[in-house]
């Protein structure tokens, strides 16, 4: 679009919206014009709730997680095992499983995967500090719940080799099928996966 | 999502995101992350600019147009046909048709069409302003660039009507086969419509 059009302000809005996920040119254009348009009820709230998060809201310097307070909550709650620490790629995973109230346990999030294509490295990553809290804690057991990918898996092996002098128990998550998911639709990995790991009724 | 997992300030900007066009609950929560993630190379930038847009940015009070002087950078361009008003619906129009530089009058946002179900009336459009315009102004034609709809047809019958007296010519844009289009996949009407208003070649 020119700068003739929609003035210099609007444009630079246009192209940070375009930048989060899911929002392209064309709907990052219609975000900032609904934005433009409800400006009262809208564009002010998200401005100072912008400034808000970025004024209070700060990275986790124990488990990676972001939050109002440093530890974040989950690491300063008294009645979470701390045997346990559940390793996870990103925050928004950390997030899935409290909703699911999967993990009764600690977190540790790497903050991506090791990638030889992108060039992440272990030291790109929070596994140092990982291993540092397995080593001087009480942790008797890793669950590395990472994705199931090519990445993924080669991040959990990495860190298995990293945890083997600590005598913590590592962990993985179960492969199998997803409740409520149709066999017909799933893939042949996971069918076999689900196959291998099945269980008596 | 429960307020322990993410904090009040996290959750409200997921909620604010979320009533941006083209982000459901999912996709904001995945854009806030995002945001958080990329804190200074995003988040801030965001910030900031919402803040200029909301300082600079105002309705222009002649066409409705958005823009950070008033009025418009458009209005105040001596170069521009004001025999010729341009009216459309949302200030979205206008852009696209300054982006295909197809109009070289002038524009009047209307902010809306008239709709029966939804309660917009003629008062909740910027309709009186346009016939002021048109009758105190050099105004020849009034171009009427509303949707294709049946709420924009009607919004545009009642333009009509208002501007019966003030001897300006009103024309409506061309319905046809888009620029490019396959007839295949065009619906009957406009096929229809092509053929009616079929030229010579």
């Amino acid at each position: 679009m020119s700068r003739n059009v929609v003035g210099a302000e609007i444009e630079r809005l246009i192209q940070l919206l375009a930048r989060l996920p899911g929002l392209g040119p064309r709907s990052a254009r219609r975000a900032a014009l609904h934005l433009v348009k409800h400006r009262e009820k809208l564009m002010q709230p998200l401005s100072h709730s912008l400034a808000d998060v970025l004024e209070k809201v700060s990275e986790c310097s124990v488990c990676g997680n972001v939050d109002v307070v440093n530890p974040c909550t989950l690491c300063a709650d008294p009645r979470r095992d701390r045997s346990l620490i559940c390793v996870v790629e990103e925050v928004g995973d950390l997030w899935a499983l409290e909703r699911a109230g999967a993990v009764q346990g600690m977190y540790h999030v790497l903050g991506g995967t090791l990638s030889a294509i992108e060039g992440v490295r272990p030291e790109d990553l929070r596994i140092a500090s990982l291993i540092d809290r397995v080593r001087t804690g009480e942790v008797r057991e890793v669950m590395i719940a990472v994705n199931a990918t090519v990445d993924g898996q080669i991040t959990a092996h990495y860190i298995m080799d990293q945890l083997d002098s600590t005598g913590a128990a590592v962990t993985r998550l179960a492969h199998g099928v997803p409740v409520g998911g149709e066999l017909d639709y799933l893939d042949e990995g996971t069918l076999a996966a689900a196959v291998r790991a099945r269980r008596s009724l």
